[in-house]
């Protein structure tokens, strides 16, 4: 699979490292990254300080098909995205025209923070914003994304068909009412067998009983169903 | 405040990746290091791969006075995270006997899997975990936590005796029912006549209407009482 496109979020933000706001985006563009077959490897969270915004999209960006960012595209003070990434890419903020006259026709009127909404890097295009007319923009293998959930989630898919994709990731589960430390031997023996999938175990508590989740992944449904299969036959041979 | 300790978290964990499981820890880390006084000044998120965590975990020891980090420590095939902390260290895995005794107390006898977490990395000292007895564990200045959230809160309460503090980060927050691009102006004069509090602006949308949640953080509060009565008289001089 060494032509699985690869991804990083950065999520850009003091709110979400002081525990003021907790992050969705994260889960949200792993789920929907998966389902195109491109594999998110890691995420970063960062504050609004641009040197680092922009020390840091230049190690992801040159590590990974794509880069989603998340945060900081605002009017105000600390919204400081768009020069961190003019920054990172070494050009400077131009107005944008066409973010210009969506911002005027979507607000009602100009002013100086709503411009400062149109400055993007030199050489980005725009990513539609059907929410709150503030674009986000690309440049490179950069997605620049606004903080917001449902932005961010509207921004995303109006990009998806330019996207590069990769086989879907797929995955299965099933649960386990027992003791991780009861079937961590047997399934490691099925995980050694079964290369070509990545299996999880993740333990639960719930109402109903304790146990853990058995998550099995890959890019092929019958080799999935087949380990889910061994899995069964292993851990519940009376079902 | 160049005595402020650091801190950066650790997320360990391929579903936190996919978007199986939605991520709580760095949201709750990072309240609670505000509290005490020590700066979250970055997250990552990285997949089950010893050799990226090692890499990841040194990088982050060498900037941060804590790294935290959260997931993996479980029995089965796909929890690493002690393997790659002694890869990170240079150290071997060895088996830690007061874990080994907890561990057949808290289980009511061992077997292979058990014991797999009762091996830390040479040198490492335990982290008491009061909910499923798998401990945690320091090495350093890196403390390695459970990835269930409730789980590594309790580990995390078990250590806060043990870390250094620094002033508390104490914020207050006003809500203005503005849009942002009519408050950014009048809200960056404040900010810089104010650099030495943080102020933040997040809109958000409620069934009573759309604003932004104006958010001034800082170490002293008489400040801080100062800065956000400038906000209110200057946004709010009605009341």
């Amino acid at each position: 699979m060494t032509d699985t496109p690869t991804a990083a979020v950065l999520i850009i933000g003091n709110e979400i490292l002081s525990g003021k706001t907790q992050d969705t985006n994260v889960a949200f563009l792993g789920k929907s990254l998966a389902a195109l077959g491109i594999s998110l490897r890691e995420a970063r969270v960062v504050r609004d300080e641009p040197e680092v915004i922009a020390a840091v999209v230049n190690e992801l960006r040159a590590c990974h098909t794509y880069v989603f960012t998340t945060g900081g595209i605002g009017p105000t003070h600390d919204d400081l995205t768009a020069e961190s990434i003019a920054l990172a890419f070494g050009v400077k903020l131009v107005l944008n025209e066409d973010a210009k006259s969506r911002l005027e026709r979507g607000m009602g009127g100009l002013n100086e923070a709503r411009l400062k909404m149109a400055m993007v890097p030199e050489g980005a295009s725009l990513v539609d914003n059907p929410i709150s007319h503030a674009p986000g923009f690309r440049i490179d293998n950069v997605y620049v994304l606004a903080g917001i959930p449902n932005v961010a989630r509207a921004m995303f898919e109006s990009i998806v068909p330019e996207l590069g994709r990769g086989a879907p990731i797929l995955s299965e589960s099933i649960d386990l009412y027992m003791r991780e430390s009861e079937l961590a031997a047997a399934l490691d023996a099925i995980a050694k067998s079964h290369p070509e999938v990545e299996i999880g175990s993740y333990p639960f508590r719930r109402d109903d009983g304790n146990g853990a989740a058995i998550v099995v992944r890959g890019t092929d449904q019958a080799t999935i169903d087949i380990v889910i299969g061994k899995v069964r036959t292993t851990f519940l041979p009376e079902n």
